[in-house]
């Protein structure tokens, strides 16, 4: 959200309580300086306010939090889940994930939004602690999957806004499981290796164009 | 294969016929010269000549295999399963995968091999085709899971005789679903990208000593 704030994208935080999203949202101003535009608003609101929606919140929230906002959501509209189902939702690790009857959130967020949203799933693999250190480029590619090319092009646009990025092109929404689920495999490396920004690239793509 | 047995292992291939064996060995000897040890034996004979076992099969071969080499392992040998279940096993695309009920093929290799086997699973996410060029590096992580750490360690040890090669140590056994389900993703990025070697690496690892 920094990152994208940044980059010139006007943003609006979401939370469940007005004042929480004013807060958060005057923060990244003070990090940002006066020409960021970031705005805080309670989260139907702010599903209403803004073109691409970013549902990122423990899988615990993920069904509640997309009922919230689903009737503010329109076709027009842009929704990318970054929520992985990790075991902690029900008292597990973080290193474990839950199966999802879907196949996957994001696969459980198409069957709560209307028909003909436009869902795709990014961003999993990514912590936010390398996201908001802004002195740092990111060192990950960002794997999109969605049912359509033209979505997953758009995602993967806005994914490489931020510094060191790329965006991959990983295929139909279905595929969402497989990269959820790398989340944690990544989560497990950092606890072995001691570190904590563990992350994924692809080799043997063609250069970028 | 190949890689091992130009860093100087002793490579032994096991195939259902003698001659189908006897006759890849020769084909190895053939493009590495006389100084390679590199023999063909029927798969049961193979395994019991073996310290370190290596199932490369399709799915459907994968339990009836494990099976009749089975007897002929023992608990000092080290057993790699490289099996990714792909939906190509019962007539589907290789860029989905099957649920295994054991949770992943190496785990179901657990369930069919004695007791007290050491079992890692690795080399799922890089294609053979990179394995076999030998004139280039391969440019892939190798994650390796099993549950003792030792296991782990020889395997990535082994991954490591191979240019290019950085082994990952993925944890237990249980990750194997995972790092094999990221095979049908790289399959369909393939697809998508046009290209025939995509793999992966981890990023924010610490350097290595």
């Amino acid at each position: 959200m920094l990152r994208w704030a940044k980059a010139g994208e006007r943003v609006v935080i979401g939370s469940r309580m007005q004042q929480k999203a004013e807060d958060a949202a005057k923060k990244a101003r003070d990090i940002l300086g006066p020409n960021a535009s970031v705005t805080g608003m309670e989260n139907p609101k702010a599903a209403a306010a803004a073109d691409i929606i970013v549902m990122s919140v423990p899988f615990a929230a993920h069904v509640d939090m997309i009922k919230s906002v689903a009737e503010r959501v329109t076709p027009d509209d842009l929704f990318i889940d970054v929520v992985v189902p990790l075991s902690t939702a029900v008292g597990g690790g973080a290193s474990t994930a839950l199966g999802v009857w879907e196949g996957s959130a994001a696969q459980q967020a198409v069957r709560l939004l209307p028909p003909h949203t436009k869902v795709a799933s990014a961003f999993h693999n990514v912590v936010s602690e390398a996201l908001q250190n802004l002195n740092k480029d990111v060192d990950c590619d960002i794997i999109v999957c969605g049912d359509s090319r033209e979505t997953r092009e758009a995602v993967m646009k806005l994914a490489e806004e931020i510094p060191g990025v790329r965006g991959v092109d990983g295929g139909r929404l279905e595929n969402s499981r497989i990269v959820e689920q790398i989340t944690a495999l990544l989560i497990g490396i950092n606890i072995r290796y001691k570190v904590s920004e563990a992350g994924i690239r692809i080799t043997g793509l063609p250069p970028r164009s």
